[in-house]
């Protein structure tokens, strides 16, 4: 059966966004990225800063509170529907809540369908991409670089730590059914 | 009946995203702002320079193929699908086939309570923030200032020639229904 | 005498940046344009939370310290070096030391031929575009709205509360010597 | 004597930027950091599309007319004062012309104590890359790879085809005098 939607996991700095815009350029058919940071930019700014919203601590923890959640489950309905509708659809998130988020996308997600992807990097070195990048606070890499795959369950896994965005993506697109 | 979508239709550079902004600081529960620029952002680079996707000529004309469309519409009922999950939502959009684009978003948001919203701007304003704002073809806003609201049915419209965004949020806010 | 350097001063969401592109996109000639924002960008991420480089309180303060000063003045000697090689520069700045910021500035454009130009605005008016830029911390435009004009010299002022930036811009050109 | 001015050059998409603000991370001062995409953001937005400015065609090719040489030479003067004036500044530029690009910056340059760095990566590589940022025209990559090291002579060379940011940035850090 087609491939209508592929979930991409990984902590902040593990190359996630790299890959996808690979994937957007090798797959011979058009698919939509739509991410975390796609939902995070969709909300008002002043959820960015309470407890009510998304909260990045000093030392790049990451919580989420109850509006967060209602949102980010409407969030995934959307997508969903978007997959139904015929989009096929690329989806990059962190689950920072591991098998748990799994979950809530399998719910949200069901009767598509989907191939999982775990992105892993080795924390020192998504660590230090993130001070490359210079636009994320410091620490995010680190905090979620191992959490966030716990009792995920993938289709396959890419490590960014040694191989390129590109090798990934083309890893990834040979499990991709068109 | 609570407000669930609040659907914004302008021209380039007339000052939607803005009037989006400040929609979402001054309503009281969160809204999420997806527009017609986060859709072109989710689609793949490519899209934007071939004939199935999306073409920003140099003159400003803007013209959508058939990719585009497909696209487009299972956006809108992911979307639709987002509000009838609970979200509350702001969309803003540029109807380039007018009245014809509104029926594709009634059709989409069937059963949903909507308010549409018309943001206006004198043609040559409009043309002047576009210079003003620099990242923008030059020429989108006066070839779309009056086209995008042929046959387009407001439940008000609010004119950002002489008003600033802020109040024009606030002009909105009183029609929204909590 | 040839006018070789434009200084805009004016408070945070006063609309120097839209002025400038403006400027840039009328005047017949060239001329690059570099800010305070640029010199912010040039800083390392961490002079942006320390007490030694420039610090944005959550209340929209802005406080410099000692080695955002050094730098600060090595780059308005290095601006007006640039104009003395022969590029046409437009400067936008928050004088946030009001006359004595201007004061260094014409230290080091000492024998260039400068425009000074007020970009004043109405500090509600600037307080509801921040929140309508949604990048700016909410608090700046208010306290930054009159002390960055006092005791402050201008060849002109313009005042964007009611003027849009092509219009200010189209001022501001008639008095360029070219 | 101490390092008063890094120069890395290297092609589009080596990796250049992520380098920089690995230095401005590790290393003990503050160093200020301008590119050749800060002077390209500081022109007017008219000379990015005409042939007296710069023109990136869509196979990737960059070319420069006469106005845009006027004002390099002018911003590298500039730079060059900042240095003399006590700022510690890290440059990155693409050396289009090869030797010819390093003999201006020497001459602006001419008695500050420089260190050269080349930014290396294979071209494969860097065209990968490219396509996994999104923003640059597909191309560039490639037809710069080679080009720009071309007769230039280094104090020291890195290659960030194996090789992290962070890890080029500490070698690099180890030749610089504070």
């Amino acid at each position: 059966m087609t491939t209508q939607v592929i979930v991409l996991n990984g902590g902040s700095s593990s190359g996630k966004s790299g890959i996808v815009r690979c994937l957007q350029a090798i797959l011979p058919d058009p698919w939509l990225a739509v991410g975390v940071d796609t939902l995070v930019g969709a909300m008002p700014a002043s959820m960015q800063a309470s407890d009510a919203g998304i909260d990045f601590a000093p030392d790049g923890q990451v919580t989420v509170g109850p509006e967060f959640r209602i949102l980010d489950a409407a969030w995934a309905e959307g997508i969903a529907a978007m997959a139904r509708a015929g989009a096929r659809v690329i989806v990059d998130d962190v689950f920072l809540g591991g098998a748990a988020s799994q979950q809530r996308w399998q719910k949200a997600l069901a009767g598509l369908e989907v191939l999982w992807v775990g992105v892993k990097c080795e924390s020192a070195v998504a660590a230090g991409r993130e001070i490359a990048r210079g636009d994320r606070t410091v620490g995010m890499a680190t905090s979620q670089a191992e959490v966030v795959h716990q009792g995920v369950l993938y289709d396959l896994a890419v490590d960014t730590t040694h191989t390129e965005s590109l090798a990934c993506a083309q890893n990834i697109a040979t499990r991709v059914r068109c």
